[in-house]
């Protein structure tokens, strides 16, 4: 699910970019920026039923593991032109290197609460893995 | 066209978001991160003939003008919580603090070379001001 986004770099510095249908998979309805985070705060920790996220760490670095119930990855993002693709129905958790760490994410879908699965047990049970 | 976007803050850290509809105005087909620009470097210096962008500076400070053919603005973004919605027709330039500071701009349409304007007399004209 990582994806390499297109670099463009002159004398001026450098510009990396995504466009839907091509890099980015969903046209976003929402974006948002997590900054000053606390480096030993664990982000996320939750899934969503139907919307789909991509995540850019614009500045610094942001370890994301990610969980379909079945394999849990670590992906480390550490540069502008890098995304990841998490589809709905992946837990997900994001660790913060240091306060100047800014995490990018552009959503498939307005905030809904009612989407999120934010207890474990319920997660497996919505993936037919529950006991 | 400064646009206040709502930021969410916690002692894990801080998180501001903007939607379509909202506070955003178009569902982004594209965007694109600017990152390690030379302080004395002027990136932008065009127009869009029908793209409309929405910006933010993720981290450090960008220092934007634009210029409707009439009036001409300085808009300073130094906070992830603070977007500027820059509509088609309006030629701008950005200029930045730092390598370290990085622009978000959030596009209504797909890359199209054709719809930029480079050349500031043909912005004229082509907002009817021209010789």
């Amino acid at each position: 699910m990582p994806v390499a986004m297109p670099l463009f770099e002159d004398d001026r510095g450098k510009l990396s970019f995504g466009e839907t249908g091509a890099q980015l998979p969903f046209p976003p309805q929402r974006y948002f920026i997590v900054y000053e985070a606390e480096p030993d705060a664990v982000r996320g920790a939750h899934a969503h039923r139907s919307c789909s996220q991509f995540l850019i760490a614009v500045a610094g670095r942001v370890v994301v593991t990610t969980d379909d119930g079945a394999d849990r990855l670590e992906h480390v993002l550490d540069r502008p032109d890098l995304g990841l693709h998490i589809p709905a129905g992946v837990w997900a958790d994001q660790r913060y290197s240091d306060r100047a760490a800014r995490l990018l994410v552009l959503a498939s879908e307005a905030y809904d609460p009612a989407e999120y699965i934010s207890d474990y047990d319920e997660f497996l049970q919505f993936k037919g893995l529950g006991q």
